[in-house]
């Protein structure tokens, strides 16, 4: 327990970290009146859509809080005590420690604490990245390594925020729920799973909503101004310009903000729950308490990487540096004091045999690399994928489809084999570490592919910093060009557009694969509580039998709903621009004042409807994801009745966990490989099109650029990969774990008692 | 065994009236010289390019057929029998009945007969489907009536074939192998899967060869000629247009008549493997002949079905009558003597409790109309999806792909939830049947889905007769249109084209729905395969568990190999389209006399450039279907050792199996999904543009057709959709079949020794 100090301190040192960035960018220069007049709008704008949005989720997770307290505490048969069996094994008692009711309200209370958490870590950092856009842009004005320091470190209040408080957030109840309200420490883990799922449901919600904002958005203005009206993009008279801009917010920043604050918070519960086996054999509480550390480990690491990217960045105002670079350096330090904290935190926590999860954590961290060159290979301008896009679209829009289409399927090649790698590596080194006789192989290779999933996350501040550099920077060059600032402001923030461009892309990436890793941890959680309401050893392999008839249709059914999710998001998308369109046309036609130039249009208007239209739009998918899991299990409950056969022991009626279990694992894999393809191919349809815009892009040796009829191809390409990229995309990462963790807590709904 | 006559009775009948049907469309008119000019052209190219395509398949064939043997034969330990256990199970023997060499050798055998009688099937199919072409444009000229009868008849010589050598190849191959050669009846069944192997073989590489020459052809065709040159479709001034017409022939004919060869193969061999443990409990050999009987019975239900079109078809030359309504009415009688027979079938054949199966069979029945609905749900112009598509092509085509795209996606909610009930039903019906003690309710339950599989199938020569209808009516048209017939003529083509559009469309949904039944029992036939190899009984559940580390990454394997087929196979299109707009341009280039229209284009040219690109593009996909599953079963088998304890007894080193069984059910899942959303997808995009050009479509209160903006946009969304429809999804198909019968005859290369 030597290091466990580390988490709260590390914790709030993320905090006062977060908060210096916040005071150090919002001190900064704000630039012309012209410039705060449009930065005021989008400001305005951003905290309305999350007000409302905030205000429909509340009301959402407070009603789900009862429900889960409720059902929890009439489904569940209250809290077993883990002990040591006869045969050696580790598995249940048969008294609760924990009465129903009480478990129920401990859930619903973990669930709320995950909800709020989440929601503040998502509401604070939107706040500083809508005030961190203007000064970029003022600091633009200056000079590349200024507009650098101030757009990732704006980012950066964000990536720390999430970061800590789903660090703090889950120690905190842990804390709570063992020292303070006396519960063992081996069953509080199960006791907090209800943190999880509320930190899943308010991503869904935020990466949906803001998911379906940020495109129906851009889509609209760009169908209505570019196409109808024929002005250019981010022209001041179109009236969605505004909710463009304040779009790119609440997608990218709120949106992957509250992904990567699941993804962390889950796979902590996660790990924490594979290691009360092992505590219960060792009595080392470290086995537990290891995922906390670790992370507490990669904050220090990223503190010190992030502050390094200024003296990496050129200060000459001339200097013709890739601004990828000194963001490649300090992930490169990053990385490298990962490794170290790795190996102090392993060596000092896992005992004897602690080097082979040194190696599982290194797998994590190589892979969390592999993941950033892959994404960039297929989405960045300058290697083979995106040039063959562009290349499609001499022929027009229906090869650039075609072609793209392609390209984002052939991306699930590395995505997958790279995944698969990681797992089998991971669980094979695990399951070398003897720790002792009781333990099998089979519980500490998944420990070790937890221990790889916790070093790869261990840079997730940085990710994070990176991934909001994209939308503060996109709107720092918005700001400046409908400010009229001069052409080199305009040209540093041209720059850092493209690279925020590519951080985004690696960000979900870097998604996809923490979600695809954790994956296999979270299914191995599940099948714990299952064994807990059953009574099976803990150490016992518990067979979810793919031959068997409710595990294939349930994996159907996953991998249906993975399709189905993506066809409402996507749907999503075109009603909530269809809203907008009607809105613009419509202030056009009232006002032709507009099209001259001569009055403002309704900027807040536009803003407000198409809030309201994503958020409507949002509780299809929405309920479709929490539900489909659900009805699912309850039908195979009540309607099958397969047997599972463990240690001899004949478990009668398992039909309804069976068919969620193949439901959650290959709706998973379906999901991942789903979102690799919607992310990957829309990213490099994306920049298919900015590869031809920056003339680059040749014909018959001649170089054609904007307005050319592959550049009008290329845009039909970047239009149909905005709804996959940014909507079903990333929502599919959410949806995921929102199947793991919903499955987690709602385990028993499943199982006939 | 009463009723075992029956096989080679109706295979020989099926053949009978598959000559008769040829003869006389033969005998019938073939119109003008002008029309048979282009018919002729076409048919030369089409048997040119078969000749090429088989020359190609037989030297891969007689390859592997050496490959087989000699790997079989090395790695094989010989075929054990089958005997009742002290404890009352069903397992094998210690000694082999069929020595490894001569295991090898039969299965060779059986392989290269199965590629043999597929090959026929296709050949003759599509010699007689390119004959009737012209006498359909014809006959079109003097009625409805006669155009339907002979498309239709012509479609059917295909359809009785395929089915005919199916059923006839497989009874002979059992037949010689158990009376000739005297192996016992109960082990031949796994001295066939061969037949099933050979008959996937050459379905990839049809299908895969046929689909992109087809696509290749008509997106070079209309890119060259509709958007560079600026002429119409089928115009006879661009060198491509003849080369589309074969190719209407060579995908949609000879590739789905390979489809679902092998679907009735592989699934009438899988079935005779589940049956071998109940015949040797009751000694009845109708559990093992029972697939090849119910065939039987089908294929009378056709004939008479068949027959009776003509008879609901008006023939007033003026009649406004549907040609989908005849088509119907037909299927209906098929559909109830399918009732009829399959009552007599079960009651006569399988025990006293054969009921439960008897509505086994309902309800694959039931699930074969079922998809013909929703196919046509989806894809046709006068509902909700379809509607929806032309829309959305009001602005632009990045909507029209959009929603396309959605619709795609939700189109995979309706197939799950069929075929999941399907399943579920099927399987919990037969697991009501107590046979006797020794007979597990889970032997029963999959025999039960194997029933309801081949119950769908019994209806499989008539939907391959509707299927190659469309190719033939679509030729039909081109011809009257190149050959300048009066406009009733091509009226009446034009009208039947279209219901050709649908009936294409329905076979795949069809198809796809057979796969995804036959995948549960063949994953069986594969189990049962690994129990014979690890002498585990038949009678004992071989788990093969999804938290395995390694049946989790062979399933993400499985599922990234789908995607990455695909790619490979969208890309060969746009590969092979490329060679053919560059024919046609040079000569364009090298001769103005074509486009004046006073000399002819080199139509023979374009043929066979398009064929050699075709069939060279084939190459990478269908490597990367067999190669896959073989590397993953021997990277698993040669890195990784989990074990499997089954009865408590510990089998070592099963990770080649394990990720082998991964790969192949997780894969299947993925890929009836995904086949799924590309057939359905295209097929909307497709009928979408046709609801445009039919002027039902109206903006603003006013009809809007061809030449309008959402009329080139829904080109745009038609164009993306056909290699998606005609070239990934069929070849999925294939790729999901292949994937398991790869897996049965190569099983033991997985399995450490």
């Amino acid at each position: 327990m030597e290091l466990i100090w580390m988490v709260p301190v590390t914790g709030l040192a993320a905090v006062l970290f977060a908060l210096w960035l916040a005071y150090d960018v919002l001190r900064r220069d704000t630039g012309t009146d012209a410039m705060r007049e449009i930065a005021d709008m989008i400001f305005e704008g951003a905290m309305a859509f999350l007000a409302r949005q905030y205000r429909t989720i509340t009301i959402m997770a407070v009603i789900t809080t009862v429900v889960v307290t409720v059902l929890v505490g009439s489904i569940s048969e209250g809290v077993k005590p883990i002990v040591t069996l006869p045969d050696g094994g580790i598995g249940f008692g048969a008294e609760t420690v924990v009465g129903r009711w009480e478990e129920g309200l401990l859930t619903g209370i973990a669930f709320i604490v995950g909800a709020a958490c989440s929601g503040i870590a998502g509401y604070i950092g939107m706040f500083i990245a809508v005030r961190s856009n203007i000064r970029t842009a003022a600091a633009a004005q200056t000079s590349l390594k200024d507009a650098i320091t101030v757009s990732l470190r704006g980012g950066a209040v964000s990536g720390f925020l999430v970061v800590a408080l789903s660090l703090l957030g889950v120690s905190a109840i842990f804390f709570t729920y063992s020292k303070i309200l006396g519960n063992p420490y081996e069953i509080t883990p199960f006791l907090i799973v209800g943190f999880g799922f509320g930190a899943s449901f308010v991503a869904l919600f935020a990466q949906l909503g803001g998911g379906i904002y940020t495109k129906a958005a851009d889509v609209g203005a760009d169908l209505v101004g570019k196409v109808e009206a024929g002005i250019p993009e981010d022209d001041p008279r179109n009236a969605a310009v505004v909710a463009d801009l304040v779009g790119d917010n609440v997608g990218d920043c709120a949106g992957r903000g509250a992904d990567l604050f699941e993804s962390m918070s889950a796979e902590n519960i996660g790990a924490m729950i594979l290691g009360v086996a092992i505590y219960t054999v060792t009595g080392d509480i470290e086995w537990i308490m290891f995922p906390l550390v670790l992370r507490s480990f990669g904050i220090i690491a990223t503190i010190v990487g992030l502050t390094s990217v200024p003296f990496f960045t050129s200060s000459d105002p001339k200097s013709t540096q890739d601004p990828m670079q000194p963001l490649n350096f300090g992930y490169y330090i990053v990385s490298i004091l990962s490794v170290i904290g790795l190996f102090i935190c392993t060596k000092m926590m896992l005992g004897s045999e602690w080097y082979w999860f040194f190696f599982c954590g290194i797998t994590g961290i190589a892979t969390g690399i592999a993941f950033v060159y892959i994404t960039q290979y297929y989405t960045a301008g300058s290697w083979r994928p995106v040039k063959e896009i562009a290349e499609a679209s001499r022929t027009g829009p229906a090869t650039n489809i075609i072609i793209g289409t392609a390209v984002g399927f052939e991306t699930t090649a590395l995505t997958a084999i790279s995944i698969g790698l990681a797992l089998v590596i991971s669980f094979a080194l695990g399951s070398q570490a003897e720790i002792d006789a009781a333990i099998p192989a089979f519980t500490t290779g998944i420990f070790g592919t937890a221990v790889a999933t916790m070093g790869m996350l261990m840079s997730a501040a940085y990710i994070l910093s990176m991934d909001t550099f994209g939308p503060i920077t996109d709107n720092a060059g918005g700001i400046n060009e409908m400010a009229g600032a001069p052409p080199e402001a305009r040209d540093i923030t041209d720059k850092l557009d493209a690279v925020g461009n590519t951080t985004k892309a690696l960000t979900k990436g870097y998604a996809v694969a923490s979600a695809g890793l954790a994956a296999f941890l979270l299914f191995s959680a599940f099948l714990d509580k299952v064994k807990e309401r059953l009574e099976i050893p803990l150490t016992s392999e518990l067979p979810i039998d793919l031959a068997n008839v409710d595990v294939f249709v349930g994996g159907l059914m996953g991998v249906m709903l993975v399709f189905l999710f993506s066809s409402l998001a996507i749907r999503a998308v075109g009603n909530a621009a269809g809203a907008i369109i009607e809105e613009v046309r419509r202030q056009f036609r009232a006002d032709p004042g507009i099209m001259a130039g001569t009055s403002r249009p309704d900027y807040h208007r536009a803003v407000d409807i198409t809030a309201r239209a994503a958020l409507r739009e949002m509780i299809a998918p929405g309920i479709l994801a929490v539900g489909m899991p659900i009805a699912v299990g309850l039908i195979f409950r009540f309607t099958r009745n397969s047997e599972v056969v463990v240690d001899g022991v004949v478990y009668p009626d398992a039909s309804g966990w069976l068919a969620v279990a193949g439901m959650l694992i290959i709706g998973t894999i379906g999901g991942i490989m789903m979102a690799t393809v919607l992310n990957n191919g829309g990213g490099a349809w994306d920049n298919a099109k900015k590869y031809i815009e920056s003339g680059e892009f040749k014909v018959d040796g001649v170089s054609v650029g904007k307005g050319s009829e592959p550049h009008k191809a290329a845009v039909v390409g970047d239009t149909v990969g905005d709804p996959f990229k940014d909507t079903a995309g990333p929502s599919l990462h959410v949806l995921i774990k929102l199947l793991a963790t919903i499955t987690l807590v709602l385990a028993p709904l499943f199982i006939s008692s």
